[in-house]
């Protein structure tokens, strides 16, 4: 079923027609060796094994791991002179997780982001801007072929150099901003300080994703930029930016056809429609590096229904956090999204450090909210009273007790990528 | 006249077709307020006024000014809804020079690189590890989309993290590396120091431009990378790499039929085949953005004829020598690339830094030139004699008394994009 060239999918999946789709993927993968070996012992020899959705659901998961182990190329489905593009993660620690591309798989990734930026209002008459790192990533090549394909003009400019890239915003008449929502702030931030006026700028959409944020942080960002936040979600290790997308409807980012969802609790069961989870992702027709069942990291929950845009299928809440972001603090779970929710609405700005420490055997929270300049100079009195509203606003939510620090404008560092939210300064031997 | 899919231009074309061409160009340029007021001013008013090679020789020529003055898209030559991608120089003073590309336009120019990644023998089972820089500066992405027309396996690395670089090069199976000359240096140097064996890479073809380089340079780099280095050459006003290309005989690089190149002295008069001077190029099929009789500031020879590959037509020496680069030290002129030289047949590695000063009136050259590991631990007699021989030698070629110094191995800072040979202390304003 191709409906990548209608961005409304206006008829629904029955379950016969997602197995389908499922099991070509598993015909896919089953030449490979690790697949043979973990589904082989499940005893799925065939994608005929898979007669329905709770079949499918026992198949392994696959994890970051299992991308590291059959480094470089252990889980390409397709030969390599099939494969024309490889990306990879930043691989910060460790082996980088690779993935590769066939022609096919490029052409298709592209229409699944054309459809995506369709959905959020983007017309080829658009300026995008993508202040997405490129290279590696996927962010910003994966952003540049879809507005490609859309048709619209496109300004690689990449991450970084915000100077200039304020001066392009205007002076190229950019509609379309795409990044990541930390460094939008950021140029929202700069923007002020520029000299450059928000009249002078045509902006009127941004498209921002490859970090969880809050609904706070989007009306923050839409404010000071004067346009219409989308949230895109995607990762490389499932395709890449465009795997869901919101719609004017903001009621959650609609997952694309060619994707397949699940929701996980923490032991890796199912869970249904409406519950949190991690987020688990099986690629329907990727040949070159086809995933089945990956494990996101992303926590939202998923529904199913029809959105008022007219979209029929899946759909998931922002990401607004990752099992990796997860804080045991005092074996209490603190996610940073909680905490930025408190902040914004007290007022304050989305610049916030969250600093872990241990006194004796106890961890502490610090958190360290930036005031800005305005709030700087506010009477002490009031301040301090904000900041008691503060403190007892993230103690209520969390149920332990932690330390708030106001600090001075600006000396929370800035991000032109992903943001740094937390400095975890306990001994990771001692748990 | 199409012969894109052909990579042997085996046909000449005659001064009637190349005519036909040009009269093109200037007739897309002609509906422009700058070229008609320009033209209009020695009485072009029609492409029909230009019957002649000669005639066409009249017209004004195009500079980076001109580019400036008409920011951001006052030349292009389509309306704004055919323009599909912005590039941009980087600008490091004033406004930058920006370039606009219809949908053909990116396809040409893919199809242009790609015809000259076939000339040095690139194939579709190669994999193409892409380390120049990605975004608005055209290097990455005019190599990045060759490479896909080709239907290579494209590794989108950009510039920087050279560990990383190695890492995925051994790992990856790289055939092909696509960067500066510097830093293809550097990387051999990195990789020396790495404990990558080089028995452990798979590198067979270096594709090295955006910057002028030398024949010593290529030697070094392909001496100690173990590869065949060929030199690609464009700039982005007019169209990004792939305007011309070396073919395995190394006799100059071949200008692509797409373009029309001239030579001009100082002056701006034409020079004839075989002369010394600055390259122009008017481009013959680009349509967002035309250029006519563009000064490329770059420092070349042309010749005309046919290649012992096969090919029929323009080609032009490797430049080894900007307009810019030139130094004028006590009235004399100094390009680095003739010290280079001269560092080279010393045996010394290509890190080097001319410093130029000022002494009361009299300007000074130093000649900083790194010894290496091996060098250093020279005996200091034998050190001292390189270093007479080497003083000699650039006096001879100057023709002006200089200072040598040697300075400690890896002193002089490498360069991830384009190398820094010259730093002028004289004050700019005292000429």
């Amino acid at each position: 079923m191709d409906l990548a060239n209608n961005v409304s999918q206006e008829t629904e999946r029955t379950e016969e027609q997602w197995l389908e789709g499922l099991r070509k993927t598993v015909e896919m993968v089953l030449p490979i060796h690790h697949y043979q070996e973990s589904y082989g012992a499940i005893g799925i020899k065939s994608a005929a094994d898979i007669k329905s959705l709770k079949d499918f659901q026992k198949l392994p998961l696959t994890t970051k791991e299992d991308l590291r182990k059959n480094y470089p190329f252990g889980l390409f489905a397709e030969p390599m002179e099939n494969i024309v593009r490889l990306h990879a993660s930043s691989g910060t620690t460790g082996k980088p997780t690779v993935v590769g591309y066939t022609r096919e798989d490029i052409t298709l990734w592209a229409r699944i982001v054309a459809n995506s930026l369709k959905r959020a209002g983007v017309t080829k008459k658009d300026v995008v801007q993508i202040a997405y790192g490129y290279g590696l990533f996927t962010g910003g090549m994966g952003l540049h072929y879809g507005c490609e394909e859309l048709g619209a003009i496109v300004v690689p400019i990449s991450g970084g150099n915000t100077a200039r890239q304020l001066m392009l915003m205007r002076d190229f008449g950019t509609t379309v901003l795409a990044c990541t929502p930390s460094y939008a702030l950021y140029l929202a931030e700069s923007l002020e300080e520029s000299g450059i006026s928000r009249d002078e700028l045509k902006l009127r959409i941004g498209v921002f994703g490859a970090e969880p944020w809050t609904e706070g942080m989007r009306e923050e960002i839409e404010q000071r930029l004067g346009i219409k936040a989308y949230d895109i979600y995607g990762l490389s290790e499932t395709m890449g930016p465009g795997v869901a997308m919101e719609c004017p409807a903001h009621k959650g980012l609609h997952i694309d056809d060619h994707f397949y969802p699940e929701i996980l609790d923490e032991e890796g069961n199912p869970l249904t429609v409406g519950e949190r989870g991690e987020l688990v992702i099986t690629s329907l027709d990727k040949k070159g590096f086809p995933v089945l069942r990956y494990r996101t990291k992303d926590l939202t929950t998923l529904h199913y229904g029809t959105c008022s845009c007219g979209q029929v299928g899946w759909t998931m809440d922002r990401v607004s956090a990752r099992v990796d972001d997860m804080l045991i603090i005092r074996g209490v779970n603190v996610f940073p999204s909680q905490i930025e929710e408190a902040i914004l609405l007290e007022g304050f700005e989305p610049h916030y450090l969250l600093v872990v420490y241990r006194v004796g055997n106890l961890d502490q929270l610090e958190v360290q909210v930036e005031v800005n300049e305005t709030s700087f100079f506010d009477e002490v009195r009031e301040l301090e009273a904000r900041q008691q509203r503060l403190h007892k606003r993230i103690e209520d939510v969390l149920g332990i007790s932690v330390r708030i620090r106001l600090v001075e404008p600006k000396s929370i560092p800035r991000s032109e990528g992903k943001a740094v939210r937390v400095v975890d300064k306990r001994n990771k031997e001692v748990k």
